[in-house]
């Protein structure tokens, strides 16, 4: 018989994990490190000093298999919206007919956060660092505005200036994260602006140039090498942010001890990387310890922005503009612009080095959908859990449904934990283009990426050198 | 020392609590009848049998003290996402310099549930005894949209169909809550439409007719007329909707007793008095009965529509079209429309029968706030405790900083816990007017309330032939 009372597993705030998984020691393949762009030669942490918070830049880099949460963080996470729940997802599990205790479906509810997605986690983490250093400035680029949102928030708990630096297009189309930011404080700018250099050049000539993330990023990194107090950044990617992200991996772990489950299957969506990352590093290190050797991790992709699936393993720069660290990763190139699919935060040419890694010695899989398919498998998780999910979200959905159908079909016991990485109250278009049938699919084929490949002047790194 | 980890009290799903407070059997003074507009004599339970779910309509007249809920309700509440979190404001005392445990400031966060505000808790149930009847629709009015998106989830979770007049302008305006109550399935309606007589009328003559809420009652009246299988929803002033809603009040007694605390103030935004009804019925009765004597219980009205505050208690129609009941309560006249405030919800012209009740016999107390500074507390709410709150709940967050800074003035020892009602990702225009500066104040002098009440046709009600 299933509980109801057993179907949300909340932690009490004192339960807030005490410690980050730091993944890198135990990578089966040895971490690549960040390039500098300049020299083509792995860059000096006192490079990496001027740009991030100081203990983000030792985090980066460290060997250490787990990293303790300062407890000041771990009282701010407390206070505010950590632990978050962990759902059994009894209402979509009677909708797929699989109603019992053979398959089971839970899901970790970052949405439960006060921006309504995952990123806070790490927003709080460097703005805490950033506070500890006496910085008085955090700036970042943000595109749909859940990255920015993040920051603000964090930024605004610790009394630190945030800057966005937000694509045109989104700051015009999406009014409502830009209130949201300012509303914590935040400066937001249009991006291309007249603030920086790298901004002008755009603005002078097209005032209403609409902008892209390469832009927003060149223009974010130039400010912060404005004043020393100032630092740059980053909501994805990067170790340290998948790092701070394995709160939600921790939490979750001892949740499903509570009610005595083990996941067969974990899913997350991928951008950049970071709420997939932030659920299944601590399931993978169990995955590479032999302690949990059958489990299954799959992140979701965009069939239009099929980074991990179909893109190329190298060398390529970070952002668009080529002034940022160059990273070794599967990449679209850095040029390729994804089509407009309403999943901004999974329009990302590349994905973070770990992730790389990870796919690259099958500790993980990757599989892609369809941006029609994954409206409709969030619509139905709305209909039947309550919560509308974030086009980004929809794509963990739509894996999550699509696995346990698969184990019904097969007779298999199976138990799938997914990230519910953001509610969707900011994205609502994606559900009414859908509604009205103007709702569009976009399939990246090989011969575009080959030319996108093509069309990116690719930094030519010398590994024997490192 | 302040703990941190004290500051979110949460109670586990099998806390959802067993019973509803009935109010009315410890009602100082009785409670005073729907009366039908027909015949100027109270309604015969058979006539409200034909509008509203059989059960709801037991319990509006029930005088058992305490009402059970039904278990496989609170299982729905407790899958969902009951019982909702109990917040000690800690960034908000820091703020404004309270710190440490003379003065505490908690906030029940009903923003929590799956549509954002306290409305699921009652459409749940109405939902729940609907189903139970055999009903196959629930109908009802909207104007901003929180009730109809509540309505929408609570319908939905149990295969019923809900259909929503919406008030045209906000249909148009407000797009993004039209399409979250259609991803839960309902129906929505622009209101005056061409689906019932009663908006007929209107449309015909005016195909861009902006709707009222008077309307859109009279329409959603009409078309739960049309079936034995369909009845009427409302979400707020009767009194089975307030025994709904007194779930939270129940709630946030367990969670101050976990730690410690007793209320010396209780305060609530006031619009038909659901909400604020919902968190203090359940300390009131305390308070009647003499176990919390001194406890403060203020209802918060916006200045552009002060019903309480400077309306006359008297009989009234509920609906500005004279079809639903003649109720007894504070009005400014049913023909009164309020400026356009951002606090959509806060926009009726009546109270809650039961809040009147309270009110004259000065169990509860009421005062008024200008919309600018309503918006500004809000605002300062986001930036110390993270979520930021509906234009409704700003009014109630208003109140609570005053009344926290008079207890600091005056080195008193002091509890506050108000009901944070609602968040307000759908209504951050009135955060952008104010940061811009257009935010405007509507006050509503005597000499308008005047008018308005005797431009109300008023029924004549002969009590004494009851």
């Amino acid at each position: 018989m299933v509980n109801y009372f057993n179907s949300r597993i909340l932690l009490q705030p004192n339960e807030v994990p005490k410690e980050w998984v730091n993944i890198l020691p135990d990578l089966p393949s040895p971490m690549t490190p960040l390039v500098n762009p300049m020299d083509g030669k792995p860059a000096p942490p006192e490079m990496a000093f001027a740009i991030f918070p100081k203990e983000c830049v030792l985090q980066e880099v460290s060997q250490e298999p787990t990293i303790p949460i300062p407890n000041e963080l771990r009282e701010i996470y407390a206070s505010t919206y950590r632990p978050s729940p962990l759902h059994r997802a009894l209402g979509l599990e009677k909708e797929l007919g699989i109603e019992g205790n053979d398959i089971k479906i839970f899901y970790k509810n970052e949405s439960y956060s006060p921006t309504g997605s995952h990123k806070p986690n790490t927003a709080i983490a460097q703005a805490y660092y950033a506070k500890k250093d006496g910085l008085e400035e955090l700036v970042t680029e943000t595109g749909a505005g859940q990255w920015g949102s993040g920051l603000s928030f964090g930024c605004n708990l610790f009394g630190i200036k945030c800057t966005v630096y937000m694509v045109r297009i989104s700051f015009n189309q999406k009014p409502g994260r830009k209130i949201l930011m300012r509303s914590y404080n935040a400066e937001v700018h249009a991006s291309p602006s007249r603030f920086t250099e790298s901004g002008k050049v755009f603005i002078e000539k097209d005032p209403e140039h609409p902008g892209s993330l390469g832009i927003a990023i060149s223009e974010a990194v130039e400010h912060s090498l404005r004043s020393d107090k100032i630092r740059y950044s980053l909501g994805s990617v990067v170790n340290f942010v998948l790092l701070h992200q394995t709160i939600v991996g921790q939490e979750a772990k001892v949740q499903l001890e509570k009610v005595g489950a083990k996941p067969d299957v974990i899913i997350g969506c991928m951008g950049g990387g970071s709420n997939f990352s932030g659920l299944m590093i601590p399931f993978a290190r169990d995955k590479i310890h032999g302690t949990l050797p059958d489990v299954e991790i799959i992140g979701v992709e965009p069939r239009a922005c099929p980074s991990v699936c179909k893109g190329e393993y190298r060398w390529d720069f970070g952002d668009t503009s080529m002034k940022g660290p160059i990273v070794k990763m599967h990449t679209l190139g850095h040029t390729f612009i994804p089509s407009p699919i309403h999943a901004g935060g999974l329009r990302y040419h590349g994905i973070a080095p770990i992730v790389s890694i990870l796919h690259n010695n099958k500790v993980i899989s990757s599989v892609m959908h369809h941006q029609i398919e994954v409206i409709e498998a969030g619509l139905q998780f709305a209909r039947t859990e309550g919560i509308l999910p974030a086009p980004e979200t929809a794509h963990a959905v739509k894996e999550t449904i699509d696995q346990a159908l698969k184990a019904k079909e097969n007779n298999e016991k199976k138990t799938i934990l997914f990230n519910f990485s953001g509610h969707g109250f900011f994205d609502l278009m994606a559900y009414k283009e859908y509604m009205t049938g103007d709702l569009k699919n976009y399939e990246l084929p090989n011969e575009e990426i080959k030319k996108a490949l093509a069309s990116s002047e690719m930094p030519q790194i010398d590994e024997s050198q490192f």
